[in-house]
């Protein structure tokens, strides 16, 4: 099997050493020079724990790849994905999978402009890394991920069914999923929530969820998610999920979520448009409105403006 | 005619200061304890361009102030207008007129708790002013001072134009109007679309508006402003507004709102409940629903507690 990992960075490092360590003919897609050249002279290092690791993996820019390849799985940016694709076009073939185990919403509306639908697996892991520099990964602890075949029929649910086995064959935790689509929902409101919020406060999930206006913002926010999933056939409990929010946010305590990582440490664009964008999107296109989203929405694209102008 | 100025901070001050030189019986009345000392002390030093001058004006502590007086300027932040009305109920007599000049909306509501609605007069104005350390204020340019009676009647228009002149006699550009709500819901709107995102984007006038949101985001607020005021029986144009604000602070450019001041740069509680959450507040009492402007007054608190708590 013939696997790229397109969007090799902390993530896709780790899927892309523990697929290749199981046997898989693995080749890691990037655009950073700097990680690329690293793992071109030195090889990929991984660090889990205290065991170290160098493994000769090969790396390219996605405009070098072409040869054909059975499977993709996409770890880029949310925002990078669409480019990514477009650059590897050359080596999906008629029967190349892809599977985005991608956070947030939207992004089977870009794939579908790449490949059949028939071809791709949506998931959800809660498998994260970091990486030390370039070339140079660390694993986060374990997770688990759920895999399903994103249209329904027997021989592509075989074909996701094969695609966890490979998973757990390689050392994941993974399992097929009934319902993959509530899961990335679910997953969405509670990112939605708290990042964009932590960024705009500059706060962590701690400091934001301790003040009195966190339950009420909270709550309209997963309102507004829960009302546009209910009309795209994912139906969402709002109560169990704000509950979630609240207890998880408390016990994370000091954790800085991605999108204030991104923002405030980084200065970098955001993901916003695959979680509260993607809601204000999409509540536009059904012929409602979504205010709270589309105003977070609007505020971080304010805020990274003003950042990248300074 | 006896005055009160009831928050001698910056803008009190500078009123006190020209009142009193002008003849009238004016006192101070303040709660910053170096302030009180320092004009005790020392008198009020005054700056007006290179003119310095000092003045031994009585200054007191709320709870000091024992005779009654027959108009009172408030001067608080809006927030304390309500504990300053409380301390000083010993000095207000039965015809004691009180104006207020407070930026925002809703400081009616807070007045008609402490004295008949006859004896209140409203106003705007754009003088300002800054304090250079305790007891040494500087005159900030020229402005204008509108003002009406609160209720219509002959004797409390007669009332209102006496104010109009005697503040014409202490050296401001005042005038009566046939329509100071409208004057005061406008600014308001101009302050509510700009001041509380400022904060929260930790940018001044130009950054915000020079970003691809700001229109959409004005318009937004804005819109809800209108609404409301219209409930409230003052039509404002939104259009005219909102065109007034992105010329007017292009125009400004680098200038930081008072609750940037506030917020960010003193970590200080904001007024942000007599502008953006006055509309929330109006909207829920009228029944309905003004997102943007509820979205952003919890964003203010929460950040708010995040700042005190840290």
């Amino acid at each position: 099997m013939k696997i790229a990992i397109a969007g090799s960075g902390a993530l896709g490092s780790r899927f892309g050493y523990m697929l290749y360590e199981a046997g898989n003919d693995v080749i890691l897609i990037d655009k950073w020079k700097e990680h690329i050249d690293s793992i071109r002279e030195n090889g990929l290092i991984v660090q889990d724990g205290n065991n170290r690791k160098i493994v000769n993996i090969p790396i390219f820019y996605p405009h070098e790849v072409a040869e054909e390849v059975d499977l993709v799985f996409v770890f880029t940016k949310s925002m990078g994905l669409q480019d990514m694709l477009e650059d590897i076009k050359p080596i999906l073939r008629e029967n190349t999978s892809v599977i985005s185990l991608l956070n947030g919403i939207g992004h089977e509306d870009i794939l579908k402009e790449y490949l059949p639908v028939k071809n791709i697996f949506m998931g959800v892991t809660i498998y994260t890394s970091g990486l030390k520099g370039s070339g140079h990964v660390i694993f986060e602890g374990s997770g688990t991920i759920e895999i399903q075949n994103f249209t329904p029929g027997d021989r592509e649910e075989k074909k996701a069914l094969q695609l966890v086995g490979m998973l757990n064959q390689a050392g994941f935790k993974a399992y097929y999923s009934e319902d993959v689509t509530h899961s990335i929902w679910r997953k969405a409101c509670v990112n939605g929530a708290m990042n964009a919020i932590c960024a705009l406060l500059d706060c962590n999930l701690a400091e934001f969820v301790s003040t009195n206006q966190a339950e009420m913002i909270i709550r309209h926010i997963a309102k507004e998610f829960v009302k546009v999933a209910k009309e795209k056939g994912t139906i969402l409990d709002e109560n169990d999920i704000v509950e979630y929010i609240l207890q998880s946010s408390r016990k994370v305590g000091s954790h800085y979520p991605s999108m204030h990582q991104d923002l405030i440490q980084n200065h970098r664009l955001t993901e916003v448009d695959f979680l509260n964008g993607a809601v204000a999107r999409m509540s536009k296109e059904l012929g409602f409105e979504t205010p709270y989203n589309t105003f977070i929405t609007q505020l971080i694209h304010a805020k990274e403006q003003i950042i990248m102008d300074e």
